[in-house]
């Protein structure tokens, strides 16, 4: 049997205590105890050339704040990027991160990740290495470490063993194009509020239709993009 | 003087341990230490009613996964929660956060933050509590913490006194509508590869010039939805 983690991943930060952080708790935190996938993650600091450990330096043509230098990073890069696995550096630059390609990363061998702090990273490196630029979303964090931990968190729970069961997988926002049915648990009443009466049915059919239109009614009034897409899609069904 | 903190952030969770995590770190965690902001983690679990600390049961209806109780989150909500301010659940479900709802919330003097687990919260809790549903983008992470922490890294570095130069913060992505123009700095050349002239040049007409159409070729090309926005919002400028 092979004990090699199914995912390595490998994190270059100047704050590498930020790691494994909150996956080192709960689902994530088990799979890393398990050895169901491994967290590297790497002081971009010790690879600075000088006795003052410069690893930034003010940019070209003028602007606030530093630009990571293109030698420094090369260097950490070169002593930890595992060969075949992709190179992505987290950005608002980047293309925007979503689940299919959370499920590309889940499928591979691991990814080395590449946390910029200050303005930014030196383009040459970012051209000579080709490296994929990555976006959690449209706002603006203070380095890429939180956008790193939310990304390994998405990758490893689809990771073989590490959620229990698939189908709690499958039923979920984006897998169906469609945001999430509303959920109901006990008590029931609770504060004056009734679970709604098609739930406590039994009847499956009746169940199903009922969730399928309020997660369209609900994909609709939030998320006009999401709808778009879908209902393209509904149509081109057979 | 006032001492009180510019914003109070209230976290509730089922794993505590997960805060500060990364936002003890760096600007965040020197901001948290010098008291601009302040964060309480809730464990949720401490409210449960029965001998097992149970928080969560099965939905009705059927389905895989498991719904946070109602009573369960609304005892904690009601114990942690500060009242005027915003009391946001991070689910997929949500609309998407964003710059302009960043600095909405950083505004404000704080916010409670509801993470899920499991399937998701009971419905009923979400209405009765007048719940704001937000998430952090299309994918699935395996509870709402690490987008608890990537809003409050985003939130916390707009609190006034946290980052020193304003003018690092005005000239990014999402503030101008355009995603950011490539960064350059030294050495040059680097491996072989020239910063562009024109940002030796000197002339600081000539650079701004070439940064914005970068910054308009980058964004046209990674982000049509952007770019859209940004071209009609440009047409309508005097």
């Amino acid at each position: 049997m092979d004990n090699s983690p199914a995912f390595r991943a490998v994190v270059l930060t100047l704050f590498p205590e930020m790691f494994p952080g909150p996956l080192g708790f709960s689902l994530a935190g088990k799979a890393l105890a398990d050895g169901l996938w491994s967290l590297e993650s790497v002081d971009i600091r010790t690879f600075a050339r000088d006795k003052h450990r410069t690893v930034d330096d003010s940019p070209f043509g003028g602007g606030a704040g530093m630009v990571l230098r293109p030698d420094v990073l090369d260097a950490a890069i070169g002593a930890s990027h595992v060969e075949e696995t992709p190179l992505i550096y987290l950005t608002p630059r980047g293309r925007l991160m979503d689940q299919p390609f959370v499920r590309r990363l889940a499928a591979g061998p691991g990814a080395t990740l590449i946390c910029g702090r200050y303005e930014g990273v030196d383009q040459r490196l970012l051209e000579a290495r080709g490296v994929e630029e990555v976006s959690l979303g449209d706002f603006i964090l203070s380095g890429g470490e939180p956008a790193a931990l939310a990304l390994l968190d998405a990758v490893v729970r689809l990771l073989p063993g590490v959620v229990g069961k698939v189908a709690s997988l499958e039923d979920e926002s984006f897998e169906t194009g469609l945001l999430e049915y509303p959920h109901y648990t006990r008590p029931d009443p609770w504060n004056g509020r009734e679970v709604p009466e098609v739930l406590k049915s039994g009847h499956h059919a009746k169940v199903q239709a009922w969730r399928r239109a309020q997660a369209e009614e609900i994909t609709r009034e939030r998320r006009p993009d999401m709808w778009a897409r879908y209902a393209v899609k509904d149509k081109t069904k057979t």
